[in-house]
């Protein structure tokens, strides 16, 4: 927009966003589309996608609603989650609906943190958690999630990460206004254990902490699931939990519209009576197992998910030919993204760089993992793995 | 959530929320969901709505998609807007899409505001620029838009409503960083004219301030309509341009998600062939003339609009019953929040305060006039024309 160098300065961009830099998301979106092969998704229930075109043909679900959220969908989640708590949920005073789960984490941070407020989060994190926290002027504290020790030469589950509690406790100053926790997580796949979440409770409780959350990944789990905010009344009282629909009916695009929540409210309705949540999990953790097998064809190590959709591989006997030509924007990252490019760019492969999820301080520790999406149809999975089969030629046993 | 007066402290809303009060769109809202009789907005073309019927069964519409917006939508807005601008827009560099104007608006003032930045609105003002700027950490001037002198007696032009320039520039200082404009504007309807788009457009240039130009009622005028982006290149380059495919085809409730930004994408590339932004006109054009002939019949002046879908009637002469019984939230609200309250209960008509729009310092100067939206079917307004019909007995000649 702006020309001169007095234009540039008086229209510069505010500090709030002036550094930052390329997200993952777009670059592997943009190298994906350079991609000779498209990836293609998971379509959401047959019963989820009718609910949404009943909803397009009524007047009312296409025009402004109350925006809390339309009334259905606030009691259908009521209804759905009131089992968990062991009460009734009240659909108008615990309930509110957002623009997808990353706009209820933005808004919870912006509802609750002043500047200088301080922020714990657990790394690996999902990113987008750092430029939310960043806009409500919060402070981040960095707890780390510590990876298996032989996660470099042994298959395992994602439990094996684990928390330094004397870590934590140190994280905690009388700053510290909330902690973020995410299970199932994203990218490790780790399902909090009970007394991981009590005790990361009790210290919250201790020192008057509250807690979001991201509970996006709730109806995938492959071990116990225990969500924090129904551990006791004095939890309850001082949990944000965060849901998704979106993630729920594989409908990652609709990022709640209004006539779509008509439809999102149906999903929650019939999910039982459709065995949706049963058979998703079954589903789900068979295509795991079924991608799994490439990596112990290749004896490249993973760790096995305990919930969500994605499978952490370590790549590290995979070497990158000399002097392969990565583009600008992608050369100087850490050796993930050097390898997302090269997956993308030579198998036809999208994966995640989990270095993302990490500050630039600890990001070696994520660089020879790849995070991959098994949330598509098995073809499409049977494609990838021939594709990752390719990675045979430049595996270093 | 929170229980105990200590915790009440320490988890208290950061003060950025703290203070505000309920927006006039959930009072109204709420008003209407208690009374007896429901009113219906306006449906979307069925060309649009057949497009996210077809959305919806492809796979990758359903699923995530590049932040920025879907090639697609961004394309078909370029070329729908590049013979405006007498120049091919890139779709790249110039256009963006977020989840509704409203969100777009906030992305520019969080994109370009620090804290401390002055932003000149004009007063009326739809109400949620304020919070968003505040959001941002900026400070709001207010420049008026005068209304007609003659305005409580004779009906008229929203072109009547009038900018002093000597009080604009007045209101320049050196921190103002950005200018916001909406043109047809809401509430008043005034569609801005070349001549002082043009008197603006070199006040912004001579001072370095941005300009926001909201036009999200683009498609609706009755008037020549200027769009201050395409006066000349200088101006080009320092204004942001919101548009609403929402406003434009009748679905606010979209909120663009990204199967429904397919959708939105036909609805640009094919409006034209389908003489929709021609026909859309005609159509609101002759429901404004249909419905203001009730403040016609009942003598009530209003000011004739020259775009959008608002009428703006001045109610000074409807008394309101001595002794009424108005919740607490509304008492003590100037007249015409009584009067919307008032119209709602007992007429079953749904009408908007425009001191919502204004300041509390000037808030006096709105309190007489209400904001009616005629973008409903025939039916409905002429059962709103009934319903008004009951205030004969309560208008003092």
């Amino acid at each position: 927009m702006a020309s001169s160098p007095r234009m540039e300065e008086k229209f510069a961009p505010a500090k709030r966003v002036a550094g930052q830099k390329q997200d993952v998301w777009s670059i592997v979106n943009e190298a994906a589309a350079a991609s000779p092969v498209q990836p293609i998704g998971y379509n959401p229930p047959q019963f989820v996608l009718d609910a949404a075109k009943s909803a397009l043909d009524r007047v009312e679900c296409n025009q402004y609603s109350p925006t809390k959220g339309r009334p259905r969908l606030k009691k259908a989640i009521a209804d759905a989650y009131s089992p968990f708590f062991g009460r009734k949920l009240d659909p108008e005073s615990e309930v509110t609906i957002t623009t997808g789960a990353n706009e209820g984490m933005l808004s919870a941070f912006m509802g609750f943190i002043e500047p200088g407020d301080e922020v714990i989060i657990f790394e690996p994190f999902f990113d987008q958690y750092l430029s939310n926290i960043e806009m409500a002027g919060g402070t981040i504290k960095y707890v780390p999630l510590h990876p298996p020790e032989d996660g470099g030469t042994r298959t395992s589950s994602a439990a094996n990460w684990s928390i330094d509690f004397t870590e934590l406790e140190a994280a905690i100053t009388p700053k510290t206004k909330m902690m973020v926790l995410n299970s199932p997580h994203n990218p490790v796949g780790k399902v909090f254990s009970k007394s991981e979440l009590t005790r990361i409770g009790d210290l919250c409780l201790k020192h008057d902490i509250l807690i979001l959350s991201d509970e996006v990944y709730d109806r995938l789990y492959y071990v116990p699931f225990t969500r924090i905010g129904t551990l006791s009344p004095e939890l309850a009282q001082i949990t944000l939990t965060v849901g998704s629909a979106g993630k729920n009916f594989y409908c990652t695009g609709w990022r709640v519209g209004y006539p779509l929540q008509e439809a999102a409210a149906v999903g929650f309705e019939q999910a039982d009576a459709h065995r949706f949540w049963d058979s998703s999990v079954r589903e789900m953790e068979g295509k795991v197992a079924r991608f799994c097998h490439v990596f112990d064809e290749l004896r490249l190590p993973y760790s096995q998910p305990e919930g969500g959709y994605f499978v952490l591989a370590n790549l590290a006997k995979v070497k990158l030919p000399d002097g392969y030509d990565f583009p600008e924007h992608v050369r100087h990252r850490p050796r993930d993204f050097r390898m997302a490019w090269f997956l993308i760019m030579e198998l036809g492969v999208a994966a995640i760089p989990p270095s993302e999820f990490y500050t630039q301080a600890r990001e070696k520790v994520a660089e020879d993992w790849m995070r991959f999406a098994v949330c598509k149809e098995d073809a499409v999975l049977e494609t990838a793995k021939e594709r990752l089969r390719g990675l045979r030629r430049y595996i270093e046993e």
